[in-house]
């Protein structure tokens, strides 16, 4: 893969720092080690290396999704590449699903949400503040995501425009605001995320969730923990990010799963035909 | 979505329990809460509730990628989905990109980076033992995603077919023996990924794979804690699984990032053209 | 050290299992390894063998404070020793002080704090269930701290005896009955630990302790992890226990620390002489 | 309890700082809120205010073990209260013991030890540097424990004076050098710790630990995590100490505990009467 003019590079320094810069020809970047000309990584292979004015070698390499994330203009917390990691394997969002995300903030979760729902996928992000909205659209665009993502200024609260969604993500101080329109978008069998920071807001939004049909769901927080690896000198870092937030996790049913003692009484008077309806209406 | 003769569902009983089956025409299935006609779901949307025998209902879900997962037939330790989601995002793997795994094992890995790699990616996965290998194979295929992997039975150390995939990911007792072939694999700022249970292990490996010319190397373990959510009485889960293995991430460079003074003189004699073969050689 | 008939001793068997026993001359202990004469240990320097009918050696070990707070005869949830621990650092128990245990549970912790007490302190420990209290001075005297504890039967909310006490530490459902009486008993500066499993305990704990003069609050959770030491293959333990309770801690103010604007303005009419009662007052 | 003019007290400030201050008479502390007389607090109550210039009122707190150790003048990594307390727990300090340290540091664990070991213990505590020994000496004395504990310039390969002490802490970067005096001072049963904050150095120690006799061996790390507790917003903290180092633990047998087909032959040639010594040596 070659370096084309326009291309999104990560720079590593021999100090092991990381830029992202946008490289074309005749720009240039100061560092400490000497100045680079970033026309100099056209038509090179990624992993190859330039020299500053100084001689020193600096790497030009791609850019992951994880660099891309870590990397945007941030107005609020971002969503961490771990949370984001699980996120995404938990919902099983893959290669053309439709996913709406409720809560846009920066946009790093945005952009892994379309980096695994691309092609065929569409991301769907909400927020109700414009000048966040439009920062995580400029982060998503830049990122190469423009095309896989519709960004919508409203509140959680005003409901969603799609039906028969795969995912719904929601990152809101009130996750319970954005539950009743998530229950709609969703089709049958469709999962809901929800990323909360305090144990009060797992605790009302589980509550919540339950009361609209949603079953099979999980809490958890993950812990990523790194190592300093050296020969003879291994051992795990010394200070770690020992919380982000709490994952939410739940399934959209129809129905309800229960044992034939569980049921109120009324709702043996419903017809047949209308059995799904009644377990959903059971459950409000 | 509607539920067709031939899918696989998750049974979601009224006592939280899952099964993973197929559906079709007149198949039974037994619950110690009666008997169920798989059937029944078909033509249902995912979600909805089939009833038993004994008149209890039961849900009829989609699978998610973590269910294959974790239901695969296991002649070998699994790797869990928190570890599997950390290596697709940090590795970056997406739809289009073309993957060698090393160590196919029972074929849970494999079967989350064929979710994460289609459509139009492929998966190139080796493994040494015949048996482990026909296993995985039957349980990619379960999982729908047969089109996407190809199976190759050989010792890590007898090298790799493939050449500028964008991704290798080791499993192994011995990830050594597999970095040579993964650096000759890689295109320049490929990404390799290693898992290992020691410290042993890792300790060894970085150490193999800076030699091979990979930078920007890191190594972290992840751990998911459990939440338990009831109203008023929300804490931690009492136990949890706290080791599966640690986690080391490298990228293919094709040269060095380092400081003039840093450079070997017999380096200086090299002929320009050769300057990325250089930078490979110096390091070996 | 050498060992008498009458105590307790640590059996540690060739396939490193351990048992409690009490040592006296004729007893004798079945094990699947032959017959134990526990009698033979007597003379013998603790670390010493003894040998089974079937020639098996046997070490007699002392048994620490951990292994008699493991093995009490159990009703209740035990405190671990890694809890404990931090509660007797964090409140700094030494010798000679006097403290107030209130939730008697099995007597696990009672003997964690006994023995840091004695010699010169005491351990008053209450609780309100009879059949509990029974037990854990059984396990307490068993343990050999019989001297240093007096055990109670009383509801938290009925207050304690004891004034001027060094420490309070509360192990109670509901944290929130023992803390005003435990805000009487303690000298000033005296400190408080109170254990909870949820953090809805924590939570509401937290705001009573506030408004009984409590400071310098803290709440933490102690995870300790094991690793499996083997050469060449040494790792983290793959299961862990990850949730036993919360531990808050909080010293007993007689006034408060505050700038002077942030005294309600009643206050200042209060006689000079009256500042550090008027401080207390104004926290209820 | 009476502050008296000379004690050691821990002012804390209406913002919620600490400062380890001695009180006399005349002595006078300056602060961002003003100065304080701290001869105002002689007479008063622990737990009670005294005012600065400024009339804002700070709290006179007795400082606690953790105070103690946190404070302490530093030249090297301290040891944290959460691993001091572990070790004291696992080891079973308590009043009256003796306990071999080798690694003063900076006195920080020493005065944990000599904290459980009074009244009544001893804690002898070597360092090679006499410069760091003089300064966990001041240290010590300042905490007010240097009765307990005596002082020893010393490698920790020369061996130790003491015989038959209960307890032998190692902090070195070699612990492998300190195991084989502590095998020597230790009474059969007795106790050791070791400290490292690799994986390797705690691999070689095990090794080591082993052939010296010692069973019943573990090895663990504690983790603290702080809650924020606030109401209605109550959460893990955002940033926590992941590691500081490995505890070992072991007891020292004097003969092994093995099955009749573990014996090697060679063993019952060896006397009766020197049936421990024999033990000893087998493993080395």
């Amino acid at each position: 893969m070659d370096i084309k003019s326009g291309d999104t590079v990560l720079i590593y320094t021999p100090d092991k720092k990381t830029y992202l810069v946008t490289v074309s020809e005749g720009k240039r970047m100061s560092t400490h080690l000497g100045e680079l000309s970033l026309g100099d990584a056209i038509g090179l292979e990624y992993g190859s290396a330039i020299y500053s004015s100084l001689k020193h070698s600096f790497l030009v390499l791609e850019p992951t999704l994880e660099d891309r994330m870590m990397k945007v203009k941030r107005f609020t917390q971002i969503i961490y590449p771990k949370d984001a990691a699980i996120i995404i394997m938990n919902t099983g969002i893959k290669s053309g699903m439709r996913i709406i995300e409720c809560g846009a903030g920066s946009g790093s979760l945005t952009i892994a949400l379309a980096n695994a729902a691309a092609p065929g996928g569409k991301v769907y992000t909400y927020d109700r503040s414009e000048r966040f909205l439009e920062n995580a659209k400029r982060n998503v665009e830049a990122a190469g995501y423009g095309d896989t993502v519709e960004f919508k200024l409203r509140e959680a609260g005003d409901g969603f425009d799609e039906t028969g969604v795969d995912v719904v993500v929601l990152d809101l101080p009130s996750p319970w605001d954005g539950i009743p329109a998530a229950a709609r978008a969703l089709r049958g069998g469709g999962r809901i995320a929800s990323l909360s920071p305090t144990y009060n807001q797992i605790e009302k939004a589980a509550g919540v969730l339950e009361s609209h049909g949603f079953v099979f769901m999980e809490t958890v927080e993950v812990l990523v923990r790194n190592i300093r690896v050296a020969y003879g000198k291994t051992r795990p870092e010394e200070r770690m990010v020992s919380h982000t937030g709490f994952l939410t996790f739940g399934r959209k049913a129809l129905a309800k799963a229960r044992t034939v003692t569980e049921e109120p009484e009324v709702e043996s008077e419903e017809p047949v035909g209308a059995a799904e309806e009644a377990g959903d209406k059971a459950e409000e």
